[in-house]
C-alpha cells in the first residue's frame, strides 16, 4: 500500500543513490518531512515499487536536453511483458545538470564534511578553486575538439587519471571536454553519477575520476578536478513522478483519501482536478500502427492537430514484436479527464482507436516547463 | 579523391576493428578484391573519411532490431555543425547478430586458426563444444530473469569472470543473460564487440570475458563460454553504405564514370537508375519544424501519405539549438530522382518545404529487406 509504515510516512522511490541527480529531482518535488525517499538501484526497481504499491510515488529520468531521451525508461513504458500496467506518469521535474569531473587532487585537501544548508543533500556551499592551470596551459589532445571548444578548463592536472566512471547518459554531454582533455582515457559504465562518485573515492589508487555532480564531491569528500564540462550551459535533464492508477494505491485520482498525504510540494492532483483543460498540462500516450499501411502514423498523429492538441515531443523503440516494428510515444499539450469522455484528449483517445492498432493513456500532469525557464 | 591509391582500388572506411558485425556488413556488400576495406576507430571516423573523399565509400551501423538506432549515427546525420553537408546513404544491409560470451576456458585450448572459409575475416566454421553444465546446473542469480528466460546456458564455468567487455549496444540486447548468469559483474563499455574481444584476449589473468561474435572467438583465439546469448533469436543490425555527393568523389551519380569501379557486389547505382521508382527504394530525409505551431509535425508527415510514400521509420533527436526542440529523421519507401522536380518523393520534399522549418535529403537506395526474410 506504501502509505503507511513505522513512521506512517508514504514512501517514494527515486533512482538513487543519494546525491544523484535524480534526488535532486525528487527534493524538488517531495517534501522530505513528509516523505520516506528511497534510493533504488535502476529504473526498473522504481517502476516495480510503484507498480507493487510498495511506494506511493517514483521518480525517473526521462530526457536530457542535449542527448535525448533515456531509453530504459522508454522501454518500461512500453511495457512489453505487461509487468507495468498501471504506471502513470502524475507530475514532472526539470533539473540544471552540472557536470564536474571528480576526483584526487594531491596538491588540495578534500572539502569539511559536517556543514549543511539544504537538507537531505548534506550541501553546503562548495568552495570553488582557482584554476592552478589558466585556459590552454593544459595541452589539449585534439587539435579541433569535437564538436566545439570545450566550455571548462581543468582546475587540476589530470595527467594522473587512468580511468573515468560516469553513467552512460554523460559522457554524450560533455564530448567536448573529454574529446580535448581525456581522450584516450578509459572510460566506465555505472549506473548512476553519484555510484562513479563513491567509486572514485574507493579507490585510493588515486587515478580515477568520476563524471558526477557538485553534491556527490561533497558527499563523497572529493576534490572538483573541472566544473562545468557539459557542452551545453543550458544542460537540463526531465524527470517523471509516477504513480500507481489502481485503487489499491491510494492515489489523487481516488475516491479514498483516507490516509494518502498530498503536501504542498507535491504535483497538485490532476485527474480528479475540476479545473478546464489548458496549456498548462501534458499528457503521455504510447501507440502502434498497422506498419503496412501508408500514412498510419501521419492518421495517427493527425488525430491531435484535430483537437487542438500540440505534440510536444515524439519517440519511437522496437515494438519488441516484430523486427522493425516501432512503439510511438507522443507527448501532447492538454489532459485526460478522469471518468468522461468529454475533453479534447478523450476524445482524440477514441479516434486515435480508430487508426491505430493499440494505445495506452501513460498519465496526465501539470507542465513545469515554462517560457521564463526551465521551470 | 578515394579512387585511386598505390593499387588502384577504391578504399571502403567502416566502423572497425576487423571482425566487427560492420566488418561483416561490409564484406557482405563489398568485394575484397575490388576495394581496399580500411577499419576505423569510431563512427565520426567513417562520416569524416567519406566527406574528405579519402574513401570512396563507409559502412556504419544505423539501428538494431532490439535496441533501436544508434544514436551516434542519428547524431551524425544531424550534422549540428555542418561538417558533413556531402554525406548521403547509398545502400544498406542487414547482418543476423548472434552475440557470444567470449574468454578462457581453462579446460580448453583455443581453436586453430589457420583455417579459412570466408574471406576477410580467417573464419572457418566453427568447432563447437558441447555444454559441461547441462541447463540448469547453473544456478541463476535472479529467480526470475528479466525480461524473460534466457535462450542460452554456458558452456563453461562462469564463476571466474570478473569483467565484461562490449560495446553499450550488446547490454540491452543480452539483458537476460547477463541478468542470469552474470547479474553483479562489472561491465565495461568499449568501441566495439571486437575491440572487447581483443581487451579480453590480451588479458591474461583469464578472468575477463567479452560479449562479441563467433568471427572475434576465431580471430583473437578466445573460447566461446557461451553462443547466442540475445534475447532474440532475429536480433538484426542494419547499417547504411555512405557516400559523397559532390562530384569531386567520383560516385554513380555523377557523368564522370572513368576511373570509377561499381562492382556486383555493390548496391546498384540508384540516382541516374531510368527505372521508375517503386516500393523497392527507401529514402532518408531529416527534417525539424516551428514547435509553437500545433500540428506542425503532423502536417509535416502528412505530405508523404499525400504521394503515396510509406513511413518506415521516424527519429528524433534533440535539435541542439534549442532544448526541448528536435530534429526528426524519416524513412520512405520511394527514392529522389536526380537532377528532377518529378516523382513523388521531390514533389513531396517541396511540399515539405512549405510546413516545416528546414529539410535535408540524405540518401535514396535500394531496399535490402524483403518479405522473405532479414535480406
Amino acid at each position: 500500500m506504501g502509505e503507511s509504515n513505522g513512521v506512517n510516512k508514504p514512501l517514494v522511490a527515486f533512482l538513487g543513490p543519494k546525491a544523484s541527480y535524480t534526488h535532486q529531482a525528487t527534493l524538488d518535488v517531495f517534501d522530505e518531512a513528509k516523505y520516506i525517499l528511497a534510493p533504488q538501484i535502476g529504473i526498473e526497481d522504481v517502476f516495480s515499487a510503484v507498480q507493487s504499491g510498495h511506494a506511493h510515488r517514483g521518480v525517473v529520468p526521462f530526457e536530457n536536453s542535449s542527448n535525448g531521451s533515456v531509453v530504459f525508461t522508454l522501454d518500461l513504458f512500453a511495457d512489453l511483458y505487461q509487468k507495468y500496467p498501471d504506471i502513470l506518469v502524475c507530475g514532472e521535474a526539470y533539473i540544471s545538470v552540472q557536470h564536474c569531473l571528480l576526483g584526487r587532487d594531491p596538491g588540495h585537501h578534500p572539502h569539511s564534511l559536517n556543514q549543511h544548508v539544504r537538507p537531505g543533500l548534506g550541501l553546503t556551499n562548495v568552495k570553488e578553486r582557482e584554476s592552478p592551470l589558466s585556459s590552454g596551459a593544459v595541452t589539449p589532445t585534439t587539435k579541433e575538439p569535437v564538436p566545439s571548444k570545450p566550455r571548462a578548463a581543468p582546475l587540476a592536472d589530470l595527467s594522473k587519471v587512468k580511468k573515468i566512471y560516469s553513467h552512460p547518459q554523460a559522457w554524450g554531454q560533455c564530448k567536448s571536454f573529454l574529446n580535448t582533455y581525456l581522450k584516450s582515457i578509459e572510460r566506465q559504465d555505472v549506473s548512476s553519477t553519484s555510484k562513479a562518485a563513491q567509486l572514485v573515492a574507493d579507490d585510493e589508487s588515486g587515478t580515477s575520476a568520476a563524471i558526477s555532480s557538485i553534491v556527490a564531491a561533497k558527499v563523497c569528500g572529493l576534490d572538483i578536478l573541472a566544473k562545468g564540462i557539459e557542452d551545453r550551459s543550458d544542460n537540463t535533464t526531465r524527470f517523471f513522478v509516477l504513480q500507481n492508477r489502481s485503487p489499491l494505491s491510494p492515489s489523487p485520482s481516488t475516491s479514498v483519501s483516507a490516509g494518502t498525504h498530498i503536501p504542498a510540494t507535491e504535483p497538485p492532483p490532476q485527474p480528479c482536478d475540476p479545473s478546464p483543460e489548458t496549456e498548462n498540462y501534458k499528457t503521455l500516450i504510447s501507440f502502434t500502427v498497422d506498419h503496412a499501411n501508408p500514412g498510419a502514423l501521419a492518421h495517427s498523429l493527425s488525430v491531435f492537430e484535430q483537437f487542438g492538441l500540440n505534440l510536444t515531443s515524439i519517440n519511437t523503440r522496437p515494438s519488441g514484436v516484430e523486427n522493425w516494428n516501432y512503439i510511438f510515444f507522443v507527448e501532447i499539450k492538454g489532459r485526460k479527464l478522469d471518468g468522461s469522455a468529454e475533453g479534447a484528449v478523450n476524445k482524440a483517445l477514441l479516434d486515435l482507436g480508430k487508426v491505430c492498432r493499440g494505445w495506452r493513456w501513460l498519465g496526465s500532469w501539470e507542465n513545469r516547463l515554462t517560457a521564463a525557464g526551465s521551470r
